[in-house]
C-alpha cells in the first residue's frame, strides 16, 4: 500500500507541508508540478520553504496556496541551551521577513490544544511564556512606540474545555482585538517519529480544518478570521497507524529480496493488510499518538524556542539578551 | 470619618450590596427608600434579598436596579462536607428561581479572575470543575434534552494575562455562542473580614463597572452583553484599608468614653486621618489585600460549592449523588 | 518470534501479572506452575487473583511471591460517574482485604510519577485528591480514632525533576514517619491497547525495579522499605513496540493461511524480524509510548476512581456519601 | 506601646534580621550589643551584613548567632530584566562568599511552602526553574566536574498537603542525599510594607521554629539537619497586625502635637490598645496576610532572580548568557 494510499485510507494526519512533498515525490518520482523547494542552510538548521503556486500544486499537496517553512534543528531535543538561542533566531529572522509588520502592526497570539495533555499542551506553553504588550499601549503609546508592538494572547482550550468550537473563540476574539495578524501555535502530527522535536512548521496559510493534534474542526485562516494568520507548529507525536505502516513496509522490504516471495507479499488484497493495521491498533482506531517519554521537557524546550522567537520577531527594541530574560 | 465618606474618599470597593446597605442603614438609622430586603432561614445558610427597584434606591447604593441575593453561610469555611453540600442546594434553589430556564436554554460560564493569584482564582476553579455539554449536543441533541443543558465554560484571564479586557473577550464569545444568559463567577473584595469565605452574593445586574478583586474596568451586564447575566461571587479579601479604618474607629470608641478627649477627636481634620491612613498603607494605596492563610483551602471548598449548585440548577436530569462526583 | 522473547529482547515492560500470566499460559498449553488464579465477577467489575506460590512460579512469571489482583473494569473509559463509584468499591474492597488495618494503623501514599507528562501523572493526580490526616492526630487523637486512620501522602516527582531517586526520597519519608504500610499509586505500561484505561492492578509486593511508565531502578518493596508495600497500578500506555509486533503477528496470521508461506516466514532469521521492528521505531528504541488522545480524562477519571477507594478502605468512618465530597 | 512589645504581644513574625534590628536600634537609641552591622552599595542593590556575635546579641535579637545579610533592591518589583540579573548577580556574590563550595560540593535545594497559596509559594517555584544536576554525575562524573555541581531539589509541600512535618521530609532527604549544605527557600513575613518585594535575606543560620509564612514549627538548621543549611528568603507579606499598629502610631503622632493629649492617650491602658487590634482583626487574629494585588508577578520575578543566582553561585562553568536560558 502506498503510503498516500495508507495515510488517506486510515485517515491519518501530516500536518507537515514538507513531509507531504517527500511522500509524493518519493512516488512519482520527480519534481511535484506547481509545487517550489528551496532550501538554506544554517549552523544549528536548516531551512526548507515550500510554496505551493499553481491549483495544481494545490490538488497534489492536498492544501491551500501559500509558503510553507521548516526549520530541521534536531538540537532541539538536546539540552543546549545556547544552541535553542540560536534556533529562536533563525525562527524569528523567517517570522520578520514573512509578517514585514510595521511600528503599528497589532498581533494576537493564539496557543491551540489542550493544556491538561502535555502533547498537545505545546501552544499554551508559548502563550504562558509571551510578552504580552497591547494593554500597555493604553497608557504610554509614544514611549512604547519603535520599542514594543501590541501583543495580545490567549490560549483558548479545546471543544472538551470549554464546549464551544476554538475556531468560534478566536473569532469572536478577532473581531473585538482586530489584529492584523493572528500567530497560531500548535502540537503537530508528524509523518516520521524523526520529525518529532526537531521540526518547527511556519505556514502563511494558517490552519487548515482536521489538522493538529487535536484535529481543529474549523479552520483558523484569513478567510474564517478576516486577517492574515500565521501558523507556528512542531511535531509532538506520530500517529499510531504510521509506526504499524512501517513495519508492514518492513516486512514488504524484507520479502523482496525474494522475487517469488515479494509477488506473494504483493498479492495481499488491500482488505488483508487493512485488517492486520485494524487488529494491531484495536480497540482504538486513528486516536492514538506515539510520543517520546521525555515529552514534557520537549515541548518545555520547544516553547521557551517559540516564545523567544516571538520577542525577537515581534518587539523591535528587545536585545537579545533581554528576550532571554522574558522567556520566565 | 463615616465609613461612606472613607469609602469614597480611598475608592475601597464594597463589593456587596448587603453590606452597602447594612452601612447606609447604619448611618441614616432607617430604611433605605426604594430598596426591599427581605430574609429567609435555612438550617445553614441565611438568605437576604435586597432588591434595588427605584432610582432613589439605585441613587443611594450605587448600584442599578435589580436582584442582589446573599447566601451567609459560615460553614463554608470549615470542612464538612456534608453541610456544604446543603449549601450548594440553597445555592442552587435561588438560581432556579432566578433564571427560569427551560429545555432548550442555553448557558454560558465565565471564570472571572487571575488564575496565578490565589485569593483571585475562584473564578477559574469553578470552570474547572464545571460540567461542560454544550458540544455534546451536536451529536446526540433528543438524548441528552431534558437531562442536560447546553453549557459552554471559559476562565478568559485577566488583562495583564492577555491584554485584552475581559469584558471584549466574553463579548466575542456571547456574539458566537449566542447563550441566553452568561453565569459570570468572581472573587469579591468584602467589606468586612467576617464576610471572607462565609458569603455568597447573586446579582442578576451581572459585574458593574470597577468591582471584583481584579477590578474588571467595563461592565459585564446585559447592556454590554446583549444577554441576560447573572454574577455569583464570593468574598476572598477585605481592602487592607478598611482595617485600617477600623483601627482608628476602635480609638474613636475608646475616647468616646471621655466627652472632652470625644470632642477633641472629633476636632481631628479629615485631613489628618487621611494621612494616618495613607502612611499606615504607604507605600501602597488601595491595593493592599488582607487574606487569610488558609485561602488555598477556602477557594478550593467555595469552588466546590458553586459548581456543585451550577450542576443542579443548570442541568435538571442530574441526580444528587451524581453531581457531586462530578465536581472532580 | 515469540511474545515472551519478543518481550525480553526489546525490554518491553508489561507491568501487569495478569498479562504476562496470559502470555506464558498461551505459549506453554497449561497451567503455570507455582501460580494460582481465581476470578470474580462484580456489576461493573472482573477481579482475577493471580497468586505466586512457589519459587517456580517466581522463576516462571519473572515476579516476585505475593498476591496480584486485576480488576477489569472497562467502564473507567466511559463518563459514568456512579459506574465509577461502584468500581471504586469494588477496589476499596480488596484493599480493605488485603491489608487487614486496625483502629491505629498509619499509611503512607506515595504518588510516583511525573506530573508534568500526562500519561505518568496517575499518581500525583490521586495525592491531589487524597484526604492527608496524620497531623490533625496531633491535635485531637481520641476524637477522630475510629473514624480516621493516620494517612500521610506525598508525590516525590520523578528523578529528572529532582535529581534524587524516588525511592530515597521514600526511604527518608519512611524513616520519620514510620508508616505502617506504605501504598505506592503508579502508571503502568500495559501489554496491549485494550488495557489502557480498562484495568487496576493491586500488588502486595510494592513495586519492583524497572517497572512502570517511568522505570523506577530501586524497587519500592518491604525489602528496601521496611514496611509492607502496597502497590496499586493502571495502565496508560503500551510500548510502541507492542504495536510494531502486533502488525509482524498480523502478517504472519496472514500467511498461515498458506502453508508453504508461512514456513518462508518461519523461516526469517529473528535478526530480520528485529531489524524490522527497530526501523520502524528509529530513532527510538525503547521509549516510545503509545497513547490515547484523551489520557488527560482518563487519568482524572482513574485519580477520583483510586483516591475514592483510598477513602472508603483507609478510613472506617467515611460514609459513601462523604468520600464522593473529598474528592476534590 | 513598643514596637517590640506589640509584636512579641501579638505574635507578630519579623522574619528578617534587619528589621528586628531596625526596631532595637530605635528603641535603645544605639548599638545593640554583641551585633554587628556592616553595609556595601551597588548600582542596583545595598547589602546589609549583621552578625550577631555575642550571646546578649542572640538575646537582644531573638535570633541564633550567624550572619544575616539582605540584599535591597527595590527595583525587584519593576518589570526591568536586565536589572533583575543584575541583582542575581549580586546575591550570587554573597552564597559564594558564605559557601565557599569546592568541586565536590554537593547541594540540596528546599523549596518551602505551599504551591496553591499563591503569596506562600516563592521557594516551589524556585525548585520549578532551578537546574538539577546531582542524577547526570551518576552517567559521567569527569565530565561534568568543574562545570557543574551536584544540585538537588524537592518542594516538599506542606504539613496541610503531606500531614508531614516539613522538616521531617527534609531530614529523611538529607540522611540519604547527604548534602554539603541544604539551601531552603522560603516566603517571609516582614515588618513593614515596603519590604514586600524589595529584600532578599540570606542566613548561614537556617530557619528557626516559627519563621516564615506558613510558619516552620520545626526548625530547618544545622542543629536538626546536621549539615550546614542556608535560608534564601524574601518578604512577601505583612502580618495584618503591623497595619493596624500602624494606625494606632498615627494616632499617637498625631496626638503628640498637643502636649496634654498626648499625655492623656499614654494613659491608655496597652488593654484597651490590645482591644481594638483585636476588634479591627476579628474573627481573624494573627493569621491574616497582607498582600499587594499584583503578587503573581511580584513571586515570578522574585523565583526567577532567586534561581538565577542560585545557577551562578552553585555552577562555576555555566556562562551569564547560559544561566538565564536554564530559567525556564
Amino acid at each position: 500500500m502506498k503510503k498516500t494510499d495508507f495515510i488517506r485510507k486510515f485517515n491519518v494526519n501530516i500536518d507537515m507541508a514538507v513531509e507531504a512533498h517527500e511522500i509524493l515525490r518519493g512516488e512519482i518520482g520527480e519534481e511535484v508540478p506547481g509545487v517550489r523547494m528551496t532550501k538554506a542552510e544554517f549552523d544549528h538548521a536548516t531551512v526548507t520553504k515550500i510554496d505551493i503556486e499553481t491549483d495544481q500544486g494545490v490538488q497534489e499537496m492536498g492544501r491551500p496556496k501559500g509558503s510553507y517553512i521548516t526549520i530541521d534543528a534536531p538540537e532541539i531535543r538536546q539540552n543546549d541551551y545556547l544552541v535553542h538561542n540560536e534556533i529562536s533566531e533563525v525562527l524569528a529572522q523567517e517570522l520578520i521577513d514573512l509578517m514585514k509588520l510595521n511600528d503599528n502592526s497589532s498581533i494576537l497570539i493564539v496557543g491551540l490544544g489542550n493544556w491538561n495533555a502535555t502533547p498537545d499542551a505545546l501552544g499554551p506553553q508559548v502563550i504562558d511564556k509571551t510578552l504580552v504588550t497591547r494593554h500597555l499601549f493604553q497608557l504610554s503609546p509614544d514611549e512604547l512606540k519603535g520599542k514594543l508592538r501590541k501583543v495580545s494572547a490567549i490560549a483558548p482550550g479545546v471543544l472538551g474545555i470549554t464546549g464551544i468550537e476554538t475556531a468560534e473563540v478566536i473569532r469572536g476574539l478577532v473581531e473585538h482585538v482586530k489584529p492584523d495578524w493572528v500567530i497560531a501555535i500548535d502540537a503537530l502530527a508528524a509523518g516520521s517519529l524523526e520529525r518529532i522535536g526537531t521540526s518547527i512548521q511556519i505556514a502563511d496559510t494558517g490552519i487548515s480544518p482536521g489538522s493538529g493534534v487535536g484535529n481543529q474542526r474549523v479552520g483558523i485562516n484569513e478567510e474564517t478570521l478576516g486577517c492574515k494568520v500565521l501558523a507556528i507548529g512542531l511535531p509532538t507525536v506520530v500517529n499510531a497507524a504510521i509506526i504499524a505502516h512501517s513495519c508492514l513496509e518492513g516486512v514488504l522490504d524484507e520479502l523482496k529480496t525474494s522475487p517469488s516471495l515479494y509477488k506473494l507479499y504483493k498479492g495481499f488484497s488491500p482488505n488483508a493488510l487493512e485488517h492486520i493495521l485494524s487488529q494491531a491498533l484495536s480497540p482504538y482506531s486513528n486516536n492514538l499518538m506515539v510520543t517520546p517519554k521525555e515529552i514534557d521537557t520537549l515541548i518545555k524546550s520547544a516553547a521557551r524556542i517559540i516564545a523567544g522567537a516571538l520577542g525577537i520577531a515581534l518587539h523591535p527594541g528587545i536585545t537579545r539578551e533581554e528576550y532571554q530574560t522574558y522567556l520566565q
